[in-house]
């Protein structure tokens, strides 16, 4: 038996051990990634997969936290992966959060992981991407897609879920600036969390100012109140969650998020894989040269590029 | 004489308008940028390239005008690179900070441009590497490079730079923890701003008790604190910008940062062009229907990819 094929069946069974193993494969380029990937893929669009977005401070993982204990409660299998794009860097910085998150941790119908790769094949959004399909194969009903920010990176990211939660607070007036109009397209709800501070009333109306300049779209995000802290809001951010999920569905928004996931996996995977043969045909030490030709203004980059591709 | 030649000489010269063509040229993918690139390549590497960043609310573009007013007070010509990676989605949202910077707007020895593009061919590092490039070869003896946060295309962007400044405030508490050790790798000079405000001292024992966790780095990155809106702290800012450019220049730091950004640059320029040409040889049909196949879950993406490559 292979050794996809040994991880497959504990993995389509939802053990964390084997699905754990699993994504370090995909995140690594595990000779076997390939294969299990193609032997999960008719598993997979069962479960919802939710982005909880929003800057530092925001209590997104207060908010993540929450939200898997009220799905976990209905009896729902929960994952949770938490993207963390500074870690590019330092690795496992996102350590605090995940104390934070204690709680859920203890329970095993609950799966947690950091997506906090130093430099994962193809970058985190694919990474996350492969764990969202692991998570979805391995029977996770519902799957929350926690990520920091603004960034190109967190926009691929948020580009895989169905339904995207962005989360403000009151008191940080110039965060709605410097949102801006950008998070508009991506939100599909608004949540403002720590609704019991002041100012709570002046984010929504900086909310309502933004969706009223921004082109009408379809579906109309709504704005809720938390405070996750003490689970205020919870259970009516899961109501509209559902619903967004509904309309989805009523209105071909699954296909059209499945056909945008399909392009981004396809566009990124090829570019790797595309790249990495053209650099295997003429050799290290020719890369190494042309980069440094490059480094020491030589060359410009468009021209070995060129040449490299004249070489296949 | 080519397109890219009759922009040669205006470009060098430092003419605003044949900047802001070039830098569009290369967003585009125009035919003629390659040749321009190359043609302009012999003359790079004057320019000092100054990151600014940080979190949404920081102050960065207030920071970022006083930075290039004392510049300009120097007899300098300063670029301003404002990279917004929330625009992909709605371009020109950056609007709100130019207009902050309406009085370096009006000095025709400073040039802003927002790399706020929608999809710009090959992501926004890429496209923020290019216009600096530009700007180092028209003459432009600072390129202020100013970004939001902390995504993976941040992180891109600013191991473009030379000296990375990491702006803070007081008073966002959880900040601090969601920046994370992250950040110390990139952080070359820490910038409390607003420091007028309660909490300065905090801040800045924060950032001690990072720099304590993290390894022990050749150069120290030193703590300064701003207030930029009165123009607070800039002198002796820019001393220390100084105070590092001339480390970097007496460690091989400048050159080891050319290698870096020769790296990324060739990486991926090569992982578009392999990508473009082996999906022009297979045709858009075929890539549509390999896609719609994913999407459908009838074909997984690895293997839409190898059948692809295997095909050249």
């Amino acid at each position: 038996m292979s050794p996809s094929a040994e991880l497959l069946e504990p993995l389509r069974r939802g053990e964390a051990r084997a699905l754990g193993r699993a994504i370090s494969w995909m995140e690594n380029g595990h000779p076997g990634a390939r294969e299990l990937m193609s032997a999960l893929w008719p598993h997979l669009g069962r479960a919802a997969v939710v982005g909880i977005t929003g800057s530092p401070g925001a209590g997104k993982s207060t908010l993540t936290d929450q939200l898997a204990r009220a799905l976990r409660a209905e009896g729902q299998k929960v994952g949770i992966l938490a993207v963390d794009p500074t870690s590019p860097f330092s690795g496992g910085a996102i350590l605090g959060d995940r104390i934070r998150m204690g709680r859920c941790a203890a329970d095993p119908g609950i799966f947690i992981r950091s997506m906090a790769t130093r430099g994962a094949l193809g970058g985190l959004a694919r990474a996350t991407q492969d764990a969202i399909d692991l998570l979805d194969a391995a029977g996770y009903d519902t799957i929350l897609v926690e990520t920091v920010g603004v960034g190109q990176d967190e926009v691929d990211v948020v580009s895989c879920v169905q339904t995207c939660c962005v989360v403000l607070v009151p008191g940080m007036g110039d965060e709605i600036q410097a949102i801006k109009a950008g998070i508009m397209e991506v939100a599909d709800l608004f949540v403002i969390n720590k609704a019991d501070r002041d100012g709570a009333d002046q984010v929504e109306q900086g909310i309502e100012a933004m969706k009223s300049l921004s082109c009408v779209r379809p579906w109309d995000p709504p704005v809720l109140r938390t405070v996750a802290q003490q689970g205020q809001g919870i259970p009516e951010l899961i109501a509209r969650i559902r619903e967004h999920g509904l309309w989805l569905r009523a209105h071909g928004g699954l296909e059209r998020k499945a056909r945008e996931r399909a392009r981004l996996r396809f566009e990124s995977l090829l570019a790797e894989a595309a790249s990495r043969r053209a650099k295997a045909r003429v050799g290290a030490p020719w890369v190494e040269a042309g980069i440094q030709a490059i480094a020491d203004r030589v060359r410009d980059p468009y021209s070995v590029v060129a040449e490299l591709l004249d070489k296949l």
